[in-house]
């Protein structure tokens, strides 16, 4: 409710052009509220509100702001003011807002920092987004394992405020090889006397190229608060923390939702034009499996003209085809994004699958069968179009498990595609089998 | 890649019944992997496989493995094994299993266990599992805030451990009202001679009926590692860290994912028969739509028999139809569980989606009237198909805004019915609008 009531509020000032108002509003708002808003704007307010954000907290909204929106109002920006509103965030999410940037503006936005700032993002900026490095922070403390607790509480009571949320010290050796991770609390718990390495955990970590989804993964199995990033000899180069870990699930997940329903735009407001491209794309993919399907139709346009309850029913064939077959399909990709799908386990998911397609094929065949004989008074048309649905939910069935696996196989994502090939398969199929035992029937 | 060659040591040792090999192979994997593992394989040999995980770490892999995987595996405990297994775990996590048992058997798992364990858990599962109290962990750390930080360094090393991942001391007044939190960090590199108070964030916090996907969704904008749950007197009760929103935030992305699938079960292998009847639910709802559609189309039989290029051109309009819809409703779903989709801006929203059918409407529809009337050379045809495409396509943009806000308002989750309600109306003004312009054109 919070939402709605800020959402008004800010429009009501915008409406009255009360920039007094809104700058009073977000004052009592975290940045992410304000991000959050920002979203939920049509673009041309959008600008007129940036205008409003307080530039100390600029920094802040932005990277929290999704990628396309953000995009948008670091246009508003000059590289300079860009350099000084993100001087203070943490080089994992200055990264992300730079990956963003046109080359020659990033370029710009470099220069305009402090050498300091410019070292701490290089490091992060030569790994593509999408990897552990991508990922990391290089901003990290790190002790050597012969070094006593005592020693340590006095190194971090001299160097002052630590990163925030900081959770572990690093663990490392003389050469600055990663050796595994001290727990903060274990410094207040222990003797003082006791040294690092007796209390060290050997936990999970990550080489720099590991891609981001991996990670993901391993903290979310391994309850992971924040986990090493090593080189490939083992040196530590940063450390990723679990609230830049929660993004990469959240942007995964709606990734999915995003593909299953057809290359759907990020921002709710983009401009009118850019969405109606990006989603009319998917379009034209989906009239090609459309036309694909009424060839077959076509094959049968004299059957259709003699019994023209086929074409009253033959939409029901093909919806039940796809619907059961988008089910096994959910089903498979979820296995293999989880790794649980393997070669070695394939064929007793067919089978299962299989089973599930003729039992269900079979109840609702018999349900459809028995509406279509009271329907239309034709014992023969009620066999056919039971016998189509068996089918039909048969082959969805086998297609839900097989598409997606060897979509996998030829390295294409099955959530993309998966969704329009199935119902590819499933309309040609239902309506080949519906119309073609009807126009056996009706010349036998 | 680690995944496949666990699973096929796992099942190559299943084959040969080498039980030792099993156990083996496990003592190298983490809980988690070993759920994970247990997920992947079919029930019975599920069943063989559990009983070779070390009674240790069996309270692990059980927190770890989903809802109903787990509930199988509990089946085979005894309610006094499932207490000492579980007994080291964190409450939440205990309660998360304790919920899933049939009543009579939690109830002797709870007897089971030592007065210490029943009473910790006692304040979590009086809260549903969906809320903030369900998710939180009652074993907290917490200080006053007029204490100084030397005396908290001494109280945690004479405590001793600190429950793992342990982030924040939770501050509280004489009453135990939740102040704010500081950071383990804080008490390292600051003057041990400064009060708590100085240092205290008062960071945000959650009445224990605060439901989980509200916890959640602050967790995610305010980079939160954990967070105080608080009762209606502000009292603090407990904590909640984000390993836990981690796995509400999984959860709640897959159960998008499988509602806009039709309800799709979790488990991968779970018993044909209960797989069948779950999805077969999903198939009849289903059923009920596409007949709705049949009876349209059986309206028009006679126009159909008269141009039987219409039966073979109407899976073209309902298909693009139905994939315009689906894009618009899966944004709208986005918006509305971001909260960034209010009463405010639905207008705003509407007549931009508006203006996207109308711009793919017009393109597709000339593409479709083109390819129309070169297949049948029919100009008329190709006419009254582009007519249809536009108005579905508008319609379609119309109700995948409407339909989720209504049933949003009612009270429906649009993610779970928002899919067969959308394609009912695409196919329904799909086939209408094509098939009756065609009877108004051949009728006159």
């Amino acid at each position: 409710m919070q939402d709605l009531e800020s959402q008004e509020k800010l429009l009501k000032a915008l409406e009255a052009e009360l920039p007094e108002d809104i700058r009073r509003h977000f004052d009592q708002l975290h940045p992410s509220e304000i991000a959050d808003l920002l979203e939920s704007l049509p673009k041309k307010d959008r600008n007129t509100v940036w205008d409003q954000v307080a530039f100390e907290i600029k920094g802040d909204v932005l990277s929290h702001a999704q990628d396309s929106v953000r995009a948008g109002l670091l246009e508003l920006m000059l590289p300079n003011e860009v350099a000084q509103a993100t001087m203070h965030l943490d080089a994992d999410d200055l990264a992300d807002i730079l990956n963003e940037l046109p080359e020659a503006i990033a370029d710009n936005v470099l220069l305009s920092m402090d050498v300091q700032n410019r070292q701490r993002l290089a490091s992060v900026l030569s790994y593509p987004d999408d990897t552990a490095g991508g990922l990391m922070n290089p901003d990290i403390v790190s002790v050597r394992a012969d070094v006593p607790l005592g020693v340590v509480s006095r190194y971090l009571r001299q160097r002052g405020k630590l990163p925030e949320q900081t959770v572990n010290l690093m663990v490392v050796d003389r050469e600055n090889t990663y050796l595994g991770v001290l727990p903060l609390s274990y410094v207040l718990t222990n003797n003082p006397e006791a040294s690092v390495g007796e209390f060290l955990i050997s936990e999970i970590n990550f080489p720099a190229d590991t891609p981001s989804r991996e990670v993901a993964k391993a903290f979310e199995q391994r309850d992971l608060f924040s986990a090493a990033v090593v080189d490939n000899k083992g040196k530590l180069l940063g450390s990723i923390t679990v609230d830049d870990v929660l993004d990469v699930i959240q942007e995964q997940a709606e990734q999915t939702v995003r593909s299953m329903a057809g290359l759907v735009d990020h921002d709710m407001f983009a401009p009118l034009l850019s969405s109606a491209k990006y989603r009319g794309i998917w379009l034209g993919i989906n009239l090609i499996a459309a036309f694909l399907a009424s060839l077959v139709v076509g094959r049968f346009a004299e059957t259709i003209q003699e019994l023209v309850a086929l074409a009253v029913l033959m939409p029901v064939v093909a919806s039940m085809g796809g619907v059961a077959g988008s089910q096994t399909l959910n089903i498979t990709i979820r296995g293999l994004a989880t790794g649980q799908i393997t070669r070695a386990n394939s064929r007793i998911l067919i089978n299962k699958e299989l089973g599930v397609g003729i039992l269900n094929g079979a109840t609702w065949a018999c349900v459809v069968a028995f509406i279509s004989i009271l329907w239309f008074k034709n014992y023969a048309l009620g066999a056919i179009i039971g016998l189509a649905m068996i089918v039909n939910l048969i082959v969805a069935a086998f297609a839900g498990v097989v598409i997606p696996l060897a979509l996998k196989k030829v390295g294409v994502d099955p959530a993309i595609a998966g969704g329009v090939l199935l119902i590819t398969v499933t309309d040609v199929i239902g309506f080949a089998t519906f119309l073609g035992l009807a126009a056996i029937y009706l010349r036998g």
